[in-house]
């Protein structure tokens, strides 16, 4: 059964983007064509260029569709887990192995690429803004806290900062069982610092 | 007066890895060559190669001189300090705003260019280890904290991988008001989480 014409059409994309993460996690931004992309992505080099007039443009869905999956996968990673302090230590484990993979190292290259590279980061700044904002939230989300208390925000953006840091420590090496005693660390950290989630008091 | 001739060749050496610094920072790896470097520190290519046989020979070199400054800075920095707990803000200030200078974007770009170039991963890993071993040697004194109880050792290495990630946020836009949120914070999370040194028990 051929597929519907808008059917392929996603798929096209949804190969173009892989192979853009493959290619500027191996070869850096610098090696990277939008013609070696449609050859890796098995596309030709005319319906690359349809959907992706320029490689900036394959950037930005590539780090939104990375983006997208990666919370979709943590969102259902966490369905299983216990509510209230026992699930934090779980969840610590999920977001300081956010960005130990290849994306990471995709997403690397291109942060800084764009430290020398005008261009590429007026697309970038704006995106790793939204990124991060999607991180964050999914990150309060799935440790059940409240942010309108003092310091848990800060707590959230250093857990995902942390995170970073983690990712780039184990870029060239592999830092698991360091990374697994520093989860469990942080999880006692988090602990008593994040507030239960308030009850709704009765009377008042 | 001319410089004596060992004072001379220190001088070069410098200045070498000084420019070595900026041009990994500027072009990336793979845009450095000896020659550029040479040009960059106003030496004659033969006295850079005389210095620095091979490029690897100068990451080393940038590496540890970088090392050096730094922790030679802080130490400095922390003389004025009080002891106890009240210096925990400022030290954890210190450390937090490690990586977020010219130098991490220089190290950067060589942590992306070794993670596909096997002879810089085989420079940089044992000399990143050994940074890294000095970093958190410099954190431990500068806290004031007993790493023999259990979690300061992760705590601290903690503060240092956050620090990283700061690095990273803090590349491509300015990230400096967010970052003092984050460092007051932390204070607090490490304030009460690091035990106080021992105090010589008299009698036993």
């Amino acid at each position: 059964m051929p597929e519907p014409r808008q059917e392929r059409s996603r798929t096209t994309r949804r190969k173009l983007i892989e192979a853009a993460v493959d290619c500027i996690g191996e070869v850096g931004w610098a090696g990277t064509t939008v013609a070696l992309i449609a050859q890796r992505a098995g596309v030709s080099r005319g319906a690359a260029q349809h959907h992706f007039p320029a490689r900036e443009d394959l950037v930005t869905a590539a780090v939104e569709y990375v983006g997208e999956v990666q919370i979709a996968e943590m969102r259902r990673g966490a369905e299983g887990l216990p509510s209230g302090r026992s699930r934090i230590e779980p969840v610590v484990d999920m977001l300081l192995n956010l960005y130990t993979g290849p994306m990471f190292r995709a997403a690397l290259h291109l942060w800084v690429a764009a430290s020398s590279d005008e261009s590429l980061r007026a697309v970038l700044v704006p995106l790793q803004a939204k990124v991060g904002r999607e991180a964050h939230r999914l990150a309060v989300d799935l440790l059940g806290v409240d942010e309108a208390r003092p310091g848990v925000r800060e707590l959230v953006q250093s857990t995902l900062d942390l995170a970073r840091g983690l990712g780039l420590a184990n870029l060239l090496a592999d830092d698991t069982s360091r990374r697994r005693r520093i989860i469990r660390q942080w999880a006692r950290v988090l602990g008593p610092a994040l507030p239960e989630p308030e009850v709704t008091a009765v009377g008042g």
